[in-house]
């Protein structure tokens, strides 16, 4: 454990889901809930939606079962929710992350190499694109099976600001979605998203809402793209301006709607920007969108802890 | 005007009313409101209630008033809200205004000195106390004049979640405020201040509504203290954590309900912390409490520009 008069921290963002970056390559710091609560607090602290901690796999126990899938994991992303709960993975913080790797000199991407990182969801292989980077996001599928295909949905959807209730499909990404398309931008725009959406039958644990309107295919040098925007109401949390597992369930909705010969690659607008999702073989989903650093200092810890 | 790579920033707060700080000593920075927005944003940016900047009175043409009252206003507090557009004061901004001030050596408060500060209200004056500091905020009065003092109110008030429409007080501080008593700490946890209150008459220009209630009074070394709770519904923002001026219009109203011989002292929680109300001389009042500099860095105005 080191106590520190001062910590330094990084601040960033991929699609406005953002983080307070800690680099802890030596494994010292003792991150305890109360510090993470602090460093993520908005107002009396940085502020962020998480806290990640850059940390070896080899100085975490959730790391030992990292390595062991892929003894290439060095490096662990360590999240840990606003509220100092420690949490599993997240799309969007997996990107910002390996930015913030690079610009550590603890990785690099360079020449189309991957990197393993380790997270407490399993082994997550990152690349460079264009945009930031793409990241494989592992295996969906959807709960309903082949019936809610056929049909295209097996759930209901009601609303605040949008009448009626509305066919909504569950996809699993690991993590609970349920996917409503809406008729036009004006409905989703009009959407009162300040309380959950109610959904029928109501999943035992909770689902994250993903509203979408299907903006149809664009032809681009690399194929057939998808276009579809979204605004998503994430379980436990409320409206986000991006939710990186919610961008995957929403394209792949809109593409099982579409059925067979429907594009592989989506683009997807998230109130905090765009996103690009792109179906894999064996059933598995990549995420692509932007990483950015925006600030670096120094925290007073004592001021922070005095503030709260 | 200076184009920079990086911007050097701090990130403070009073009671939680939080501030991006910035020193433009030389009076050469471009503070367009584009930047303020982004500087501001809680996820895209650093985050912040507003963005302050520190400059010289005699840089700034709404610095000229500042100096013609008082020759020794030296620096001016240029004070932005969130959304970019130019804002009068903020009680609590103040005092980190001055906290910054004295971090950068342009000021030092010690030996009980007293520091003009300009702003777009007129001249400020600051000292330092042992829980931060304090601030004249100026005159007070009621809009109510003697008749709402005798009556103890001029308004009603209905609030969600609160039981009927309250009796209330309108109290100007430069600012419109109308303050409403509670009956326990029951009834101040119970509100929803999700959704602005409705005051009766409906004030043309809007009005900060305060919700107090009075926890009785203390006999300290330094006399009788009053001691009161509260929430605040501020006008066109929603509920804060903290509202300085609306802090003063919760103790002058309790105090004026109380009647002569009432505390001239009163300590004020506000959701984000402590503040003590001063009733000074000339109808006059004074504003103390903390203020903290949580964190100092540099941004990336390129990577902040990228993610909006």
């Amino acid at each position: 454990m080191t106590v520190r008069a001062t910590l330094a921290v990084t601040k960033g963002h991929g699609t406005q889901n953002d983080f307070v970056l800690l680099d802890d390559r030596d494994g010292v710091l003792d991150l305890d809930p109360g510090l993470v609560r602090a460093l993520a607090d908005r107002r009396a602290g940085v502020g962020g939606d998480g806290v990640i901690r850059v940390v070896r796999s080899a100085d975490l126990p959730e790391g030992a079962a990292a390595l062991e899938a892929d003894p290439a994991a060095e490096w662990f992303m360590d999240y840990r929710n606003a509220d100092g709960s420690v949490a599993q993975m997240c799309g969007n913080g997996v990107r910002v992350f390996v930015r913030f790797l690079e610009q550590l000199g603890l990785a690099d991407l360079g020449g189309g190499a991957s990197l393993a990182i380790g997270t407490r969801a399993g082994v997550r292989h990152v690349t460079r694109v264009p945009e930031g980077y793409a990241v494989d996001m592992g295996v969906w599928h959807l709960p309903g099976g082949e019936a809610a295909r056929a049909a295209g949905h097996d759930a209901f959807v009601s609303v605040a600001g949008l009448a009626g209730e509305r066919p909504a499909l569950s996809v699993d990404m690991g993590n609970p979605h349920t996917v409503v398309a809406l008729a036009s931008l004006d409905e989703l725009d009009a959407l009162d998203l300040t309380r959950a959406p109610l959904v029928m039958p109501t999943p035992p644990e909770g689902t994250n809402v993903e509203l979408v309107v299907p903006l149809g295919e664009e032809t681009t040098p690399d194929g057939v793209v998808g276009h579809v925007r979204m605004r998503v109401h994430e379980r436990g949390v409320g409206e986000t301006r991006s939710c990186g597992t919610g961008a995957c369930a929403a394209a792949l909705a809109v593409a099982t709607w579409a059925g067979p010969g429907a594009p592989r690659t989506w683009r997807v607008d998230v109130p905090g920007g765009t996103v690009t999702v792109t179906m894999l073989d064996g059933d598995r989903v990549e995420l692509a969108g932007p990483a950015e650093l925006v600030a670096h200092g120094e925290v007073d810890v004592a001021a922070l802890l005095r503030g709260l």
